[in-house]
């Protein structure tokens, strides 16, 4: 007997059919003998709707006032559906109890539309685990110390999941979604990709925040610190899959490196075309220059991604960062209009048309020689390299926009992705 | 400076053009120095739509732990409206906070779906008027001593708000509805029915529970428990008509019999068709009698209205009662086949096509001679009496329904109710 907790998006909670199908699937695991907690997402569409209508009436809420009261309107969203779900599992001969947020309670800070949870008493839930009753609680939301309701934005069911599966110590945290695992990189860039049956949580963080979408980077990380497992599945199966079955679908993300096991030094191949580069060309080399230039961009309220600075010569070095393409022209115009002109840069450069590719893998820590085989699969493809960027796990190289499928086609080969799975 | 509260129904909540009236009409009253609380209902249409949900998930949620779920999801429609109700008071340029039954809290007892409110700590409601801000809060919803959301049942948000005016003891509470006032009879069926500009609670009371719609009877109740001056009127009013005009507009309902004012003796004419009724003919008459035949009723669950027992003779005695005609085909059964027999009763007759008319007014309390007057109205009209039953502000008859638009009339122009208003 295990405690397990279950997180189910929107569309699994898309209509009463649906939450039918959830509350068969809970059901069967807790015939098998497992306590369990469930987390469920607003009905696909419902969040947008109602948000839809606050828009119409102050199109733009971003007062604390006016945030406390999305949060007070986007919160029914979930409440809806845990009071559904648990119907729908007392009408499967389940004994079910649904919580709000403030109910458990969830305790978050008060930031308004993007709270962080600080603390979940889970006093009442386990009282009903032990009493046998399944308890089914909202996602995305919380109760900050004045008893404001507060919701964790966008996504915020999966953090809400880890963490009532780390403050309970649950055995494992499923998410269905989708999708039915994380792949080596995306199907539809390579067909060859294949799903990994473990990962790394330092590589998930890495995988997610370079733009693969399975979770919210938020949710990873908390079941980082709270080394909570957490496994990725599909909600697509039929519901009276085998258990077992089920149970080791998806992808289980880790937190121990297994060194009995064959481990791919690379893991995926991540990328995006997000992003857009500009430069500053001869730009005086002296103290304080770099923070010149990034202060006057922050306080533009732009975020940078990649940064290089060249070594200097003549006195003179040159400055390329990675912004958003949403920031792209304001950053550009900051540039050649201000940040150029009081830092003597000799000129100022953009391009918008770049791509980021980069590989992940934890056995990149112990294996030497990764980032040049990188190199050398692009430059066997004729890929020229603008920028890159390296960390202890990851390497990523900025490259012209049109060649980032075949970029990513190349390295996945490169690293032996393509192999079939091994378990 | 008053405090006042306002309460509006789901039709006034119905869009977000709707809302945004709403708001300006409350921002009218604070901006001319009012402390203001708003109780709005659910959008109309939201509670029944997710109910809906509910009900496909399981139709008879008929448990404690079903209904708890269902005060759960049903409890969402008013939090939606009060955070839309709050930001378009913002949007107006007004402060504005929202909160949930729980938030304030509103105390009830655990009895899902039709909880009662058992007490109402205004402390924070109180220090966000004295700060200068409008307070909404939701109607329909309060929370149980183990932090479960209750529900008050249908039209609860009437009772909400008449219970925060009263916790607040608030100078007035005003309920915004689709008709202007109450009047002395409907005027579909009497055209020269008028508008009261005061009624008695009491009288109110025997309005609502005799048929009239205007009010939930139990906010009425508490109304008059806690004698706050509740006023009945139009929300269909422009919301900037002059706010003197509105302030005396609708029905005031009472607490004071104004023994200055010329009081009429019969304020209105109630009137219902949604009764039958079912009569023991020739049933021994001893002891017990009467308990042993509304005992087997009262069993069946059948709620019982007007009862007659006529003298007996030869130790004989005739019974009669009305029913809801819900109700009419299990009492006509029950007394055929069971208390008849038991009773050893000669007969069992049965009537549904019966109408109940009744005059209500505080003057009858110090008037003699009301209820001949109406019998000879009635008389003259050649409309014969088959039941008659009275209270001490009430006298009630019950006729064949053929009569019924013909009695109302007759009794509206006997009583001087045809008159024009005084005031």
């Amino acid at each position: 007997m295990a405690l397990i907790v279950h997180k189910y998006g929107g569309t699994s909670m898309g209509s009463t059919e649906r939450i039918r199908n959830v509350a068969k699937r809970v059901a069967k695991w807790a015939r098998a003998g497992h306590q369990m907690v469930v987390v469920p997402s607003a009905m696909s569409g419902e969040t947008n709707r109602i948000l839809g209508l606050a828009k119409e009436l102050m199109p733009n809420a971003n007062t604390a006032a006016a945030m406390r009261e999305l949060d007070m309107i986007a919160s029914t969203g979930e409440q809806v559906s845990v009071g559904l779900l648990a119907l729908a599992l007392q009408a499967e001969g389940m004994e079910a109890v649904s919580y709000s947020g403030w109910q458990v309670p969830i305790a978050t800070d008060s930031s308004y539309t993007k709270a962080r949870i600080e603390s979940i008493d889970d006093q009442r839930v386990r009282a009903d685990l032990a009493a046998g009753k399944v308890v089914v609680i909202t996602g995305f939301q919380g109760v900050d110390a004045n008893k404001n309701i507060t919701t964790l934005g966008r996504g915020g069911s999966d953090t809400s999941a880890v963490a009532v599966a780390a403050a309970m110590k649950a055995d494992e945290c499923l998410i269905y979604t989708d999708v039915d695992g994380v792949y080596t990189t995306d199907p539809r860039v390579v067909p060859e990709a294949r799903r990994l049956s473990t990962i790394t949580f330092e590589e998930m963080l890495e995988m997610a925040s370079l733009g693969s979408k399975v979770l919210q980077i938020r949710s990873v990380e908390f079941a980082g610190k709270y080394r909570v497992p957490l496994r990725v599945l599909s909600s697509f199966t039929p519901w009276d899959i085998d258990i077992n079955e089920e149970a080791k679908s998806g992808t289980l993300i880790t937190f121990e490196e297994d060194t009995n096991m064959e481990q791919a030094v690379v893991s995926g191949i991540a990328f995006n075309r997000d992003e857009a580069k500009v430069t500053l060309l001869g730009v005086p080399d002296k103290p304080g220059i770099a923070y010149q230039i990034l202060g006057a961009v922050a306080d533009a309220n732009i975020e940078v991604d990649v940064i290089i600075q060249n070594v200097s010569h003549d006195g003179k070095t040159d400055f390329s960062f990675t912004v958003h393409r949403n920031d792209y022209s304001r950053a550009l115009d900051l540039l050649q209009n201000k940040v150029g002109p009081d830092t003597g840069a000799a000129q100022v450069l953009g391009d918008a048309k770049i791509c980021k590719v980069s590989i992940v893998g934890i056995g990149m820590r112990s294996h030497v020689g990764v980032a040049s085989k990188m190199f050398r699969a692009l430059s066997e493809e004729g890929i020229n390299i603008q920028m890159i960027s390296t960390s202890e796990i990851k390497t990523s190289v900025v490259l012209d926009e049109k060649y980032m499928e075949l970029a990513v086609r190349a390295l996945h080969k490169a690293f032996d992705l393509d192999a079939p799975a091994a378990a």
